[in-house]
């Protein structure tokens, strides 16, 4: 589908990032034209290394012609041969295509009947909790299931314990044809899940090189599982690519992304270390959890590229409207100043709900008989946003015209630039996560790998917990 | 059912708060010592308004055993009634529902049969987005559905548009059997929701004037919907009743709800803004979810009981094990020391999967083959706490012996306990929402009622927003 793209333009709005409208936490029109050099250097960084190194990410609304007319083809297969559709994954392979699936299908998607659905059923399995495994294995009937296996490396023990206990339940129902159930999306090039598939004769897809996990969901790591549920993934691409056209710009004031990265770099340098992710829609929910991972994983960094000892990163939180306005805006207007809310905003939605008449006895009800549940949303939205105004708090908006396949590539890739951005300003490997080794290698420690002795002995040798800090 | 307390009794860990074990960052035992005056004091205070005032929470293990039994036989009704139930609430009214709903049944409820279920279908509608109450009215038949509206107030925005929007509905269906299909959970004194039920002529259930939203799990807010849906009530209230008479020690090493408040408190006064809360189990995912209400809104004040201008309260982050090792735990042992890492440890889950032979030729896999997902889960999440030790990072253990309706009023009881000593010792109103209260009003002169035309004008006087501030 071809969208209008002035009509589904992406906007961001940082009025309320500025002291001028809230006050001494805000940050003056002086102190962003001083960063001026800064956000120029992040983004000339980031225009020398695209499509380089650890960014090949930027390339994929550009690169990917052939292979999205194979996911295409794949994905009306599945549609036409299984019942059930189930990504295993974890992390970056999880959270991009479960953001995108809730996003763009159905609410109660899994709830419809087949003849509404007109796709699998679909599941992502990122946790290897038994219960969920066991839990997962009582609704669906492998037989009539389409197992996506995604690990870049083919190492990842989650992913590939599930892969194990599948693989292993499909041949015993169905010998060698098991092979059709499944589909392994991981590195051409290396790691075990490629030696497997090609093995196994499995159908592949690739992750390429220079695209980790957090910054996948434009590969076919998402693709494929968006496709299977008739998302247009053409449309999600070709709003990715407009994005980035559109932060093609060397000045803050006229590139989006830069200047969101900006104003959170300098709010982080006034002891903002809270990012709060608050969309006003039930579709966006789980957008804001693959934000955290992306912001979360790529920022909390412990050296910068000087070799100083840093401990940077704003820790992301999740945060839904209205919602959460029952649960966490009394923290956000009267807890500390160390917040940033950045609401996502819908201006259509896909439904419209009228609140009927009948409460003319009860004027506190009443107001709200004749409105819609679209303009109740929205002007708690507002609402929202003048409380924070007042209590001098920092927010900003991004604001998607609708939701739809195109606006969506525009805010995924937003957020890649974002994240770029101000990991080029805090002079910091963006790209990497030293941090989670040291947790993998105890697990292997623990489980007795060869070559980890050292690492065991280490463990052992920790402090003993003592009974008196239990109770 | 009748729980062994013994078996069942949950334990608190915080050996890895303890300067001993994690060095500079740590709590010293002299810390802890020095803090027991402190301590004393919010014990003492928790027990003189235990049952008092906004404290009525600490009492309803011990004081609804008529109520549980008028819940039983309507739960009963319902079952053998109605094909779904629908919760409507926001907030307290909704979070514990959902929590209580995900920890103790089967994890793909809404997608078993009838015949596995032997409940209705079970949906919780938190929020107002059109789309999602369009989504929903896709996927139930409102001529077998039981709706329970939840709010204390009856003046609730969200919850009593949804009110009038589905009882027009049903209404209109149903004629005047539309009051069958009605079940109102609101104060038993005051507001609109009261005075409609009555003349309507709906069953009702009351929550008591002492419990506010977030302390209401244990009242039949949370209690009829867990009843629909088969959980023993009566197990939930005897493991909550158990923990509240552990916590009746007035030493914080023999009290574990005080100990870990007394921890937290300690931990914010060196600079611990943000308390992270990390369940290792799928079940207890939406835990966390209610525990970063409780926690947000209980302690999230801008002045204290002195009329000081405090701005107190940690950040509660959401965060799931081991899915989230793959998101968060790179900021968590890298980025500031900013944090608590509290994760929930479970021993014995209720399912046991084993992870098959057959990577003989992949060795970075072949390690993991017969084990079973129990032993792996567990094992990362000691890896996990090991690493945030290694990096100097204040974390603590919650252990339920296994997750069933005992452990888990033990642990809502224990979080409720932990939250009000906290309030304590910071000098605050635990227990009221002052900073919800503009944002509301807001709201209320933007939908132009009456009696708010000064807020209309405040609202009008606002910054003007600047385009040059909207890319």
């Amino acid at each position: 589908m071809a969208y209008n793209k002035t009509e589904n333009k992406l906007r961001f709005d940082y009025n309320n990032m500025m002291a001028k409208n809230i006050g001494e936490h805000g940050i003056t029109d002086k102190e962003l034209s001083s960063a001026a050099t800064k956000a120029y250097i992040a983004f000339d960084y980031v225009e020398r290394h695209r499509g380089k190194d650890m960014m090949g990410w930027t390339e994929l609304p550009y690169n990917q012609g052939e292979i999205v007319e194979d996911i295409l083809k794949t994905a009306k297969d599945i549609r036409a041969k299984f019942d059930y559709f189930v990504v295993l994954g974890i992390g970056g392979s999880a959270l991009g295509p479960i953001s995108v699936f809730n996003a763009l299908n159905h609410l109660h998607y899994n709830d419809l009947p087949k003849s509404k659905r007109k796709a699998p059923k679909f599941y992502v399995e990122d946790n290897i909790d038994p219960e969920r495994m066991a839990a997962l294995l009582d609704v669906i009937d492998v037989e009539k299931t389409m197992f996506n296996v995604i690990t870049k490396s083919g190492a990842t023990s989650e992913t590939m314990s599930q892969y194990l206990i599948i693989s292993d339940i499909l041949k015993k129902k169905l010998g060698p044809d098991y092979k059709n159930h499944i589909i392994a999306t991981t590195s051409e090039n290396s790691g075990n899940l490629i030696k497997i598939a090609r093995k196994e004769g499995f159908k592949t897809f690739y992750i390429p090189d220079g695209v980790g996990g957090r910054f996948s969901e434009l590969c076919p790591v998402g693709l494929l599982p968006a496709a299977v549920t008739r998302i247009d993934i053409k449309g999600l691409l070709d709003g990715a690519q407009y994005m980035d056209k559109l932060c093609k710009k060397d000045t803050a004031s006229k590139n989006p992304a830069l200047m969101a990265a900006l104003l959170q770099y300098i709010a982080m340098r006034k002891g903002n270390n809270v990012s709060v992710m608050m969309p006003y829609a039930d579709s966006l929910k789980f957008i804001a959890d693959w934000y955290c991972q992306l912001w979360a994983e790529s920022l909390g960094k412990a050296v910068d590229y000087a070799g100083n000892t840093v401990n940077v990163g704003q820790t992301p939180v999740k945060s839904l409207g209205v919602t959460d306005q029952h649960s966490q805006v009394q923290l956000y207007t009267e807890g500390p100043f160390d917040k940033v809310i950045t609401f996502i905003a819908v201006d259509k939605f896909r439904s419209e709900v009228t609140i009927p008449e009948g409460a003319e006895e009860y004027p506190n009800v009443n107001f709200l008989c004749g409105a819609t549940l679209n303009k109740l949303i929205n002007t708690e939205r507002v609402a929202t946003e003048y409380a924070l105004l007042k209590a001098g708090r920092l927010s900003n908006t991004i604001i998607l015209p609708e939701v739809n396949a195109f606006t969506l590539g525009e805010l995924l890739m937003f957020f890649q630039l974002q994240t770029a951005y101000c990991g080029a300003m805090l002079n910091i490997n963006t790209f990497n996560q030293p941090g989670v080794e040291e947790g993998k290698n105890a697990t292997y420690a623990l489980f007795d790998r060869a070559g980890y002795e050292d690492k065991k002995k280490e463990l052992e040798s920790r402090p003993e917990k003592q009974d008196k800090y239990i109770i």
